[in-house]
């Protein structure tokens, strides 16, 4: 008998041998039904393999991003084998599952792939799913590995083979198609009920432009239709809420291959919004006791081997320039700076915690093939902050900061989200965590405390925290269900240490700070690219780049329009008047078209009531009112940044 | 006989061989007795060369930079006589004049120059200019000079003459001193009446840290000794108001190893007068009509090579990251970046004026032995905008520029300032200057009048012109005197091109528009330095990092004090508590020393009365108001900018 330990502490027995799949039946034949894989003492396996040993173990589903992965991974195989099917003699590089959906790359031997074929492939692939194939997992000797490709004449897999230890090699059967694989799989094919290739793409083997171009199709598949038609329905309205045609259509930001790529230049309009969003990070920082600090852009190499930052993360970071024989780098982060600025005097407790803030401008290399949009960029304005505090004073701090992240989301309309927190692994420590396992313990607790008491919707990921301690990923959802990485609040105990900062305690000894990194707003390029789409550019009041258009019904009325545009101007209301000589429809139509959030049209009547006819954005008349009266509403709507 | 021109237009005839003195000479005795050069067709000469052909003549005398010049060129040579003479077998290498004196490096043979040494010369040198000795000139063939220098053992000597061509040589002579030099120099060293040799430093042989070191010494002379006391009374005033000791006091920035040379990091209390300054100049071009924009920092090395800083102005950049076989800049000026806005959309006449403006961060070489505090530095975050117009706009334009500075010189209490104005050189046309001659004469008569309008006190310098345009430096004095370059005022017709700038005309046909560079407000780290020395550190209310201290006289009116705080930062000032158990006496000194503007001092008689007694720093007892009067009137005197 082995014994079996549950995610909830639970420990029960069970034959040697015995499957995930198994014990999930023991429970229900329910639960079975949803069962995809297996976390085995943290390790993803199949949910049909036999254990053998005492486990920690914990079923993976649809909810779980490791069931989701495995369900994508298994779901490449089965378009591998529809491809195999239709076009004999494809070779196969690799499939693997990606954040929403799976692709493979593959040598079609000059077979130009149409959308027609995908549409063949997934009547196959549907066809051969409700045969309820099993993945068969077989440890294979590398000579008889080797023999199978080759006479299979797959040289791609000849050359994974050519990596790989005997022992270490694994192959995977599904029906008619054998796949050299690592897994794990899903127990068979029939759990895949909703199939949809999306794109075909050419890709360089291995990455490299210089080797051959394979095909690489795209998929994403479903437990049910339902989903596949929602996900399918998101796609199609996130079309329409394209950040790129959203900010090209808009005047927001504009790119330049002179400049480089990665390297949006903002225009006058979504230079307003970056105005905007300092401001109310400005604000919300100033009241919650931070101070602002402004740093350089570049750093000598020194510094960043002092943080660790070179050699690990240099592939990250842009190239160097040498000056008067040092090397110089463009920050990829602003903390090594703040850190110098905290060691600038000599600090005391009193002094704690000292919140050091910055819309510090950070440069990134991103491979060319990964640029996306504001999405994906190579030049990042953060919202950047680093809090030294004391052990004591961590737990306040960090509270203080999630309420942050929670006053954010209500400005935004963001209603859902959710914080990973990434905790160590007690055996990595020394390694892949710094060795305090006592202020990593304590830590953890701290924040998962604090998730708990906010009543913060959260998910626990074991041995995913940074080097130097736990963190939190904050994931959001726009509007029409996407899923955005928004920012990240990290707790470190190492990077104080590594720069020898300290502060004197009441005793009269020396500590060195705990530090928290926070960006509740992430990047203005990755905020702005996700409100673009979360707002289909129809911003509220506060950000809009124009807030008020007015209309003069015909020329008799623009000297009055441009009184009312005095008014609203001196009010620090963003306005301009539509001189056009244009029918009243077209303008309103125009103006719609360009997402300003009021329009006050103007004629006769309007005139000589000393009024105006307001309408709103999306929601039409709203009636006649005074100048006045008007921009006292709009300007409490600005300053309480109200949604909708 | 010769025709003389004179800078009114007269003209009147000379014998040939007449000499600028003689001209000074015939015009009145007094007027002579103040000429220390002249200006030749353009070119500065000895005022005792004879003129031999018909010429344009300006006299030169202190009040001219080119006397002054002169004046310490000649007063270099003087201080080499005096040294010569005291320590024989000195070698000299170069001694030009600076911008404030003179300098000469020369090599002692190991001889350590002291303070007193400066003192012994100072008086050698007051002698030897009593003497009344004639700077006397002479054309000197190659051979000769060779000769002379080797017979002299002055191996520095003979390498400058190395370089230079027989027929170009020249020897100056003064008493028993004689130089290898180009000249002009003052008719004799009896102008020379009041002497401060101010310094001594080490210098690198051709300024390489592989050569020999020799020794600097510097010196400043003037015409009379009420000028030296003047200026050493400044030099002492400015002392205490050194930008970097103040900087240091008050947080205002610091600097680190680990980033970089040149590169300051501001603190908290530096980082809320940049963002003030920030605000003012965005308030001040909102309402002019500017629009912001945000542009990356670096840009791809084609970039550079279009607008023509590549290769030319290279020396002035960071050396360049290699990426992906693409070569990167840091900026040096925001110029480019917003002409790649300009031309990221069709423009229309109707687009135009189009003012784009962003406080972007620039980054410049300067040799390390130039870095400066704040003044001469690496990293420049720059109040830049770029108006780009019609030839039709242009005058108008220029003038709105030229009114925000005066708005500007207003705010900040600078009385005394001039505007360089550099024009063309009609005879360089396409070569040191674009060649657009209507365009040249245009722009300068346009500029010109609009300095001639609103009175600015100006002076036009010919042959200084940017390559672009018409330029406009200018040259602000602080409250102590000293001379400061703010900021340049450019015309460019020569970039919109080169960036193939086009507006479509409403006769349907295309232009290029005129671009107008400006940055009144220069750089924050120039002006901020200046303003720590004009303000002394006690900067006006609305500049000020902690504008209001609150004194409890005991801790009994602690609370009382803290109620006080909560109603000052309700009213956005920034404001803070002394709550350490100190005397009254001592909390007043303290606050005196970090400059804060107001004390509001609160003990038993406050508390009851709900008052405080109000202290303005360097002004004292202002007397006792309610915390609503004193926030009232703080918050006009804010809102006004007011100046103190």
């Amino acid at each position: 008998m082995i014994k079996i330990t549950f995610p909830d502490g639970a420990v029960r027995e069970y034959q040697e041998g015995i499957t995930a799949l198994d014990i999930a039946k023991s429970i229900s034949e329910g639960l079975a039904r949803k069962v995809l894989a297996a976390s085995v003492n943290g390790q993803v396996w199949d949910a049909t393999r036999p254990i053998y040993h005492d486990s920690s173990l914990k079923l993976l589903t649809w909810d779980d991003a490791d069931g989701k992965s495995t369900f994508w991974h298994s779901s490449a195989h089965l378009m591998a084998e529809a491809v195999e099917s239709l076009f004999p003699g494809t070779k196969f590089w690799v499939g693997p599952p990606t954040e929403k959906g799976f692709y493979y790359d593959m040598d079609l031997g000059g077979r130009q792939i149409t959308e027609d074929d995908l549409r063949t492939l997934e009547k196959k692939m549907n066809e051969l799913a409700k045969q309820n194939n099993i993945y068969l997992r077989k440890a294979v000797p590398k000579k008889e590995a080797v023999e199978y490709f080759t006479a299979k004449g797959d040289e791609y897999k000849l050359d994974l083979l050519n990596g790989l230890n005997d022992g270490d090699i694994t192959f995977y059967t599904q029906g008619n198609f054998t796949d050299l694989c690592r897994g794990p799989h899903i127990p068979n094919t029939g759990f895949i009920k909703a199939i949809k290739l999306t794109s075909i793409a050419g890709a360089y083997w291995k990455n490299d432009a210089n080797n051959k171009q394979l095909t690489r199709i795209y998929g994403v598949t479903f437990p049910n239709q339902k989903e596949l038609d929602e996900y399918l329905q998101m796609l199609e309205e996130a079309k329409k809420r394209d950040h790129r045609k959203l900010g090209k259509e808009l005047g927001i930001f504009t790119m330049d291959d002179d400049v480089g790529p990665g390297l949006p230049l903002w225009l006058p309009n979504g230079t307003i919004i970056i105005e905007e969003l300092e401001r109310l990070a400005k604000e919300t920082e100033q009241a919650a006791g931070y101070k602002r600090v402004v740093t350089p852009h570049i750093a000598k190499e020194s510094m960043y081997l002092t943080s660790g930052h070179l050699p690990y993360y240099q592939d990250s970071m842009y190239p160097p320039m040498e000056l008067e024989g040092q090397k110089y780098y463009l920050k990829a982060m602003n903390c090594p700076h703040h850190h110098k600025i905290f060691a600038a005097e000599p600090r005391s407790y009193k002094d704690l915690p000292l919140r050091l803030a910055e819309y510090g401008t950070c440069y990134r290399y991103e491979q060319s093939g990964e640029l996306f949009g504001l999405m994906r960029v190579r030049c990042l304005h953060m919202n950047d902050a680093h809090i030294y505090c004391t052990r004591e004073q961590f737990a306040e701090e960090f509270r203080a900061v999630n309420d942050m992240y929670i006053k954010y989301f209500k400005i935004f309309g963001i209603d859902k989200y959710v914080m990973r927190l990434s905790l160590h692994e007690p055996s990595k420590l020394g390694q892949k965590y710094i060795n305090e396992p006592v202020l990593w313990k304590e830590t953890e607790e701290m924040v998962r405390q604090v998730l708990k008491e906010s009543n913060i919707p959260y998910v626990e990921v074991p041995d995913e925290g940074a080097f130097y301690g736990p963190k939190i990923d904050v994931q959001i959802w726009s509007t029409i269900g996407r899923e955005f990485t928004l920012a990240t609040n990290q707790v470190d105990f190492a990077q104080g240490r590594r720069f020898k900062l300290e502060f004197i305690k009441n005793d009269n000894t020396f500590d060195t700070p705990l530090i928290i990194h926070r960006a509740p707003l992430g990047t203005h390029e990755r905020f702005i690219g996700f409100l673009l789409e979360h707002y289909a550019g129809k911003f509220p009041l506060w950000l809009a780049p124009l807030q008020v258009k007015i209309l003069p019904i015909s020329d008799k009325f623009l000297d009055y329009a441009n009184s009312i545009l005095q008014s609203l101007k001196n009010a620090d209301i963003r306005a301009e008047v539509d001189d056009r000589n244009e029918k009243i429809g077209k303008k309103i139509r125009d103006t719609e078209l360009m997402k300003v959030p009021y329009m006050l049209v103007v004629g006769e009547k309007e005139m000589n009531d000393q009024k105006v006819a307001v309408r709103r954005q999306g929601k039409g008349d709203l009636g006649v009112r005074s100048v006045e009266e008007f921009i006292g509403e709009a300007r409490v709507e600005i300053r309480e940044r109200r949604g909708d």
